[in-house]
């Protein structure tokens, strides 16, 4: 039986709360200087008050040494096996600018790109041209009609766009056209099941067309697709846990990837304040809260210690109105991990710290890697987390008589 | 390679000898006032020995957050994967009064139920009336004969009871009848595959039966049957482990799954001190001792966080005879948590003590919660106790070459 089918016939719904926040990229390195990581070097009381009464421990979102992205690091912590539930490229770009896809859609990552006369790949990103100029390009090719699909280009970020398209009949098997390197053609849209050759005929046709739109836009005159995917059926929270779940995130991601996992979407604002008052507004209405704070994940990216730290604090602060809440169970962990000494995320295990009036007491009694190290948690994959959070809310029959 | 597969492939029969002795429910919570388990209370100095001789760790009898039933708790630490092999819910009902499940025989469990005129379901449990008065309601229906198949009912406890179907070519792929809620009728048995065509019929007519014998008998004026099974299939310890193994038990759940894994089940007394003895008259005769001590758990399920002391500590006195004996092996552990504070069993993992002369080493010096929590099994999955008992009896051959 596989773990979420065992939840899934164990869950019960009751009147106690769980709150999952997540600071994205929570995981750090030491400070050289200090020999001390981000989350050492932040002065955290709520947390070591919550890590001193709960129980730590540190998580694999994917497993030793793998660094997950963004995706499989949610997934995983709402526990969703990321090995077993993949989402495919174009989908998560979609879902990464808010773009609301529907259900028989077929999306695609795409990247301008420069060929040469002979139609050569001389830049897979066209000099990484900027967001302006790309948005540009996209709404040259977007609102194609072809076969009566509709094809829908948006920009994302730099060469970086998604191409949705939309009509009856569409799948999503099909080979990527993007040949990863250099002083080839692009490939052909090859369907990699009968069912795809509607979809090839009309990518392929769109490919055509962008080709001839952008003749004159070098070195953004070509475009390559990869990932071509539909939104995967993912059972929902709701049916798995019998929560009634909501998130309050801020970025389209962790938005799109709560909504996969069919969480209510609360509006919030941007700032962590903003955040954790939305859960304050809402708290009498759900049972679960998943609360995303992504400063911590892009202060690592950009190297940046000190902001990270601070990112950390703010969340420490705004925790005291959370705790006066007294909901049943307090997670506070990452996706993963991302060092400000490593500019990216990386394999690190997360620290996790839960808080309920069920735990069996460690010694742990402040929340840092090194003191998770001995926590009562132990090393868990992060697809245990929501499970121990289930449990400690007392939302768990017995397994078995 | 499953894990009973490998270690089939390379256990062997040699003279050392293994006592698992399983505490049930013998993990705990801190009592508030003196920060302490059960286990951390009770002055255990024959386990704090062993603890400090030997290596400990914490075990999880399916997975984090799971808590388990006794039987997935048990069948887990004789090295089955709980999740892989499991036992019907009328088996497991049979096997817990020591009913003699014959194979072939489809078990089902019942619950005698109240209907109003209109046939529908007002109580599931029939006022839970009285064991009393549930087992003179089932001579009533007792020993019936239906398409030569005999139906044998057994009391439980209260509003239970069991249904056992015997004859030839009754098969259990069959529904419940118990719709699970009130204001509905009870279903009629639904064969799920055609070879249970035979049981679908028999069982409808013993329901028609039970309905007219027990028309004046409200509240207990009708039954449901849920749970239809048969005596599973799991290869016995002898097989795996090239082990003889006895199991020393009073109480019918625990002999019966002893029973189903192959063990010998031996006569012994109510007590804790009967239990000993009948391991000490009976140590030439097996290589391998099973001896389970209900009391740890019934006093955690009836929140006596001192009798539940007081059990693990007769269990610490009885340990002076049997290191007397010097098995090979000893391993001291539960089968689940079950901590006086919440009342029943719980999802914590469980202290495990593995005392042999080829232990290396940990800085565990008691057998605790805490102390265990450092221990150099570190946390394992129940299902890994046995393989690790077996390799400190030098029972297990090199794997490869």
């Amino acid at each position: 039986m596989a773990n979420l089918e065992l939840i899934k016939s164990i869950s019960s719904s009751s009147l106690s709360k769980i709150v999952l926040v997540v600071i994205d990229g929570l995981g750090g390195l030491p400070n050289p200087e200090t020999r001390k990581t981000e989350l050492e070097t932040a002065k955290t009381p709520n947390l070591d008050r919550l890590a001193a009464e709960g129980i730590c421990g540190l998580s694999d979102p994917v497993g030793p040494g793998i660094t997950p992205g963004s995706a499989p690091g949610h997934l995983a912590l709402f526990g969703y096996d990321p090995l077993t539930f993949s989402i495919g490229r174009g989908v998560l770009e979609a879902i990464g600018i808010g773009f609301e896809l529907q259900p028989g859609d077929v999306a695609a990552r795409g990247n301008f790109c420069t060929v040469d006369k002979a139609g050569l790949i001389t830049d897979r990103r066209a000099g990484r041209i900027a967001t302006d100029k790309s948005a540009e390009l996209c709404q040259l090719l977007d609102g194609l009609v072809i076969d009566e699909a509709e094809v829908l280009v948006r920009p994302v970020k730099e060469h970086r766009f998604v191409a949705v398209f939309r009509g009856e009949g569409v799948q999503a098997d099909a080979a990527d056209t993007d040949p990863q390197r250099v002083g080839v053609a692009p490939k052909p849209v090859v369907a990699l099941s009968p069912d795809t050759n509607r979809l090839a005929s009309i990518a392929n046709q769109f490919v055509a067309k962008a080709r001839l739109a952008l003749a004159e836009c070098h070195p953004a005159n070509m475009i390559l697709l990869r990932g071509f995917s539909k939104l995967p059926h993912l059972p929902s929270m709701g049916e798995i846990y019998k929560l009634k779940a909501a998130a309050i995130a801020s970025y389209p991601m962790y938005r799109g990837l709560a909504k996969l996992v069919g969480m209510q979407l609360l509006d919030t604002g941007p700032s962590i304040e903003n955040e954790f008052a939305t859960l304050k507004q809402n708290y009498s209405s759900y049972d679960f809260f998943f609360l995303h704070v992504k400063g911590g994940d892009a202060a690592g990216e950009d190297g940046d210690f000190a902001r990270k730290v601070s990112v950390i604090e703010q969340v420490d602060s705004a925790l005291t109105e959370l705790i006066r809440l007294k909901p049943d169970v307090i997670v506070v962990t990452g996706d993963h991990s991302t060092p400000a000494m490593l500019k990216g995320h990386s394999w690190h295990p997360v620290p996790v710290l839960l808080y309920s009036k069920w735990c069996r007491p460690d010694k742990v009694t402040e929340f840092s890697e090194s003191a998770c190290l001995s926590g009562g948690l132990g090393r868990v994959p992060a697809t245990e987390v929501m499970p121990l959070a289930m449990a400690n809310a007392l939302k768990l029959t017995k397994f078995g008589a």
